[in-house]
């Protein structure tokens, strides 16, 4: 298979190289750009010497629709005009910007503050949680990849909501990332010395993947709900971990909960339900795509503590988006991402 | 004045000392322990060479009523044994450990899994949480100081619990901490490889601080309460930022939670209401004793967003314990304790 | 092949899990203990849930006979017990500890502080300096596996020195590691709250890889020399930086000193020669099996600096145990080894 | 005293704000900026609210003149504009940019890339290196504060080298610092997620720095020597350690490089010799104006290594201004310095 990366240089764009120069069925990799054209990519990115020295290319449509798979790990705002027209012409398209997520076009514009992408093209694409969504990412051409943080709370929260074990409509989510997930464009909220030793919230109420998460509960589980979801930075790179609260329902135990989350991912290899811990960290997933989960009713009020670890980088984008093409062309899901956490 | 303190090689001890040291009124600084007496301290702690270079003392009951002020700042378990005979006996007694907080013996032993304190002396002993207990600290022989988590809530959530602007009976409390929190002493917890790169929930429903702040939200707001109150290891070494989640009762908007904060705090040095920040962390306070505290009605769902952050060996033990001090010894609260924040 | 690996809850032996369970030609692994024999390794180690959940078996001399490779990864002073008696019994056996690196038993009593390996097994261990020593690999039966700072040291040094373009006698190198490095082991060294926002040089002319690193120059180079060799903490997880100093001998250019180390490493896999770069650091290699180097002759001085990177763990410990396997048993060497770096 | 400050937003300056607000001889901070002005500072900098909140102002040439003291906390290039004018209009002049530490304006030129500053103000400017130049200082209108790496390097060798201890031809030095010596402007080099877990070697041989050491072991020793000095990037905010390398002169021994700091420095303040120690790092004097030094001779080579710590923000930028603001104004050279170092 031949793969063209188009925002090769963004952190998303990174990691899959770094996946699919190990994925076997994958014979040729090519990396488009806007602006360095012709420069060899090693030469930026020194770690990639003898592992990916070509050139990169320029963007040319014409080019674009002879690959099988198309994976776009953009800023918002650019895969809107870059994929529409090469819905059906060829290769699978996997975004991993924010660009095809939401339906609804005015929710687009409210959130991200910028035009949404066509609504014909909207209708077409497939919303990529791939342990909820498989059957539609099969026979999908266009995969809206999830955002990272709501690919954490959504694994975590589903099977509790869809088997009506919690309030749904009480939803407390407060979220912990590290920095990558800012992207590689240095600001003043990822210099360094302002990082480092901090921990900060930031977009308070406002983070665009707040109807990400609203629209992807209605999906899967027919419960409308507004949520309360807060982001964090914690000065370290990659890792996000969500604690989500919510009131149990009347008869519904901890083991209840546990169950239900081990039933929902009993065959999938990528999910796994974590009972008896002390401690309970990012560092468990660490460079995988492994989503852990943890749940713990406290008897005093009744109320759950549901937690989510991932890699923001790989289950949270790259790793997913492989998934996802992994089964969008008929390949064991496994396939290139059977990667053991780094722990240490 | 003279002062002495019990557990001067934990990290709530070497904070007392780094902040006696330039406190105008302290002319002795005396430090206390059970192992290493006639040592050089700063043959074990380096950077206090010619700073603090006397030797351990050997902690006899005779000499220890001769100071001004105790400060025991050891494990939960110790200073229940060393202080209720020095009651009434000339020194002001300051505890730093958690064993004077709960008035109720039976909540200790089951939180703390530790034989509680005499019940006498946690009848004498005042909760020394400086800007809502000043009347009866200033009469104090013993002074339970907060735990840094409930001193970080509190105050960001007393007055708005006490004025009836927020429903307290569903409160949820997600709080972060560095790993100092943790103490001096060495464990796979608070190792570096596993901490590093690392954010993690530990003692989940479990936390010695969850009786702390509920019977100070009793005592100072009259309000009974069961919080859902969770602790996570954030990989940096000081700070705590709490994120406090409740309803807005009806009527309430965001600029009267803004105003409750911010008439409770008119007068208090310490306590900072920060209204716009695109970004809002610990570093705002690192190295002060100053506690800052943010907050946010999401219009969407009528909840407010309580955010409080504290430097975790200041405000959050010794520097809070220090302002008791100086309130017990009629100095000006902020003696000694004008500490600029390092931001970075 | 069936692998045992002895010392498995070490770094090193994590990381060999990490590393095996991708590799194409193992079929099976089993870990060893002195201790917790019996227990589901994924219940110690919950990142390994639904990979490695076998229990740990005891270490019985019969049972190690039976593998194809044994892996020991202990602390010093336990392989040296438990190998020669494996010795040319079946199993290729690879030692990650510094127990059969140094042949003269008198350095190893001097630097290591405890009694050496018998002198007939020290005599049939090879080092395994890969790319250096790869015909003596393939026919070995006990691997000395190198020190992670002896491995970044030598591989940029041994060409230099070869060829006599630098002034061998002369040597300083002054190396710095992340804390990994310094095992699973909590202690004050490693404790976050004093290692963090830290850069320390500890055991100042006393580390057990100076005589390590001597040997291997005068066994390569046929040049006996002293080193400087200083050692240094910063406050990361993974990766080793060292940086040489050495005279360039007369006539010698920089130039000269980039051919010898592109020539020397033109076929090999994980040694790579970085030549521009502004900012060269050890994230070049994270979670990877690569060595990078980086020479530069300053010409004011006509002196140069050798920089280069490894990650301690995989190219320091096991990735490099693994290259020597592969090698002992006739694979390609980079079979299961073709990781790309993390970077971020 | 008044003082104002220009580069206000800086770390450098921001570090000035920090001390001289604590600092008893002060009664007036205005800051002033060639962008911002109008604006209340502590709206950028919410860490400073009641500590700083008076607008920027304008930088205007008449208003300087009425300063006890000016500091400029500017890029290099600006204050060799901005300073020559005021030179015995009133204000003492303390720049902590590099325009007026190098004598030579070709060097300046060459190491710089940039227009020195004017011969005759160059001329007047004198070398702020406190312990060494002190009765220069007394009667300096303008002061050429020492760089960061200087200040840790120079004060540990010139005892060494003035006293013909060490061979001050050979002299290799190898530094660390933190990240907020690159200042506070956000790039790729200080973006958190190349940065983080991340020691990298960078300017390799071109650090501006490199004469102005040479160009002081010249003034304060007479002896003319090229340095071979390296810089790291290792990932924390603050602190610099540097470690040189040097024969050790014969007849001279461990005891003798000890005693010629102990002396050189015994009615010194901020320099402290450290004799034991096992483990030695920047976290000695976090915070803090110390600079700590610890020296080792290796018996086996007999050449030492020579080990300097200090705070880059402290005593290698505002922390040592203020020490020669002090010395200026008569004031005793630790007014408002005497903090204690954080450690933790």
């Amino acid at each position: 298979m031949k793969v063209g990366i188009i925002g090769a240089t963004g952190y998303g764009g990174l990691e899959l190289i770094r996946l699919l120069h190990n994925h076997p069925e994958i014979e040729n990799i090519d990396l488009f750009t806007s602006s360095d054209e012709g420069n060899n990519f090693s030469n930026k990115y020194t770690h990639l010497l003898n592992i990916h020295d070509e050139p990169l290319l320029k963007i040319e449509h014409a080019k674009l629709a002879h690959y099988d798979v198309i994976f776009t790990s953009t800023p918002s705002g650019i895969s809107r005009e870059l994929l529409p027209s090469l819905i059906g012409k060829g290769p699978k398209l996997i975004d991993l910007s924010g660009d095809f997520r939401l339906k609804d076009p005015a929710q687009y514009e409210h959130w991200y503050k910028k035009t949404p992408a066509p609504t014909q093209a909207l209708e077409k694409s497939v919303y990529g949680l791939t342990e909820w969504n498989r059957k539609a990412i099969e026979h999908a051409t266009i995969i809206a990849n999830p955002g990272c943080y709501p690919t954490a709370v959504l694994l975590s929260l589903l099977p509790l909501i869809k088997e009506n074990l919690i309030d749904a409509t009480q939803l407390i989510i407060d979220a912990k990332s590290g920095i990558s997930g800012a992207g590689n464009k240095p600001t003043q909220m990822t210099h360094f010395s302002e990082t480092n030793e901090n921990t900060a919230i930031y977009k308070l109420h406002q983070h665009q993947h707040i109807p990400e998460i609203e629209q992807a509960i209605e999906t899967f589980t027919n419960q409308s709900t507004l949520i309360t979801f807060t982001t964090h930075l914690v000065p370290m790179t990659r890792g996000i971990l969500t604690t989500s609260y919510a009131h149990v329902n009347e008869g519904i135990t901890e083991k209840h909960l546990t169950n239900a989350l081990q039933d929902t991912y009993a065959n999938q290899p990528f999910v796994r339900i974590i009972e008896q811990t002390d401690k309970f960290g990012t560092n468990q997933v660490y460079g995988s795509n492994f989503c852990d989960i943890h749940v713990k009713v406290d008897p005093r009020t009744n109320r759950a503590t549901i937690v989510s670890v991932i890699d923001n980088l790989v289950k949270g984008a790259a790793g997913q988006a492989i998934q996802n093409m992994n089964v969008q062309c008929n390949l064991d899901q496994t396939t290139g991402l059977s990667l053991v956490p780094l722990f240490i």
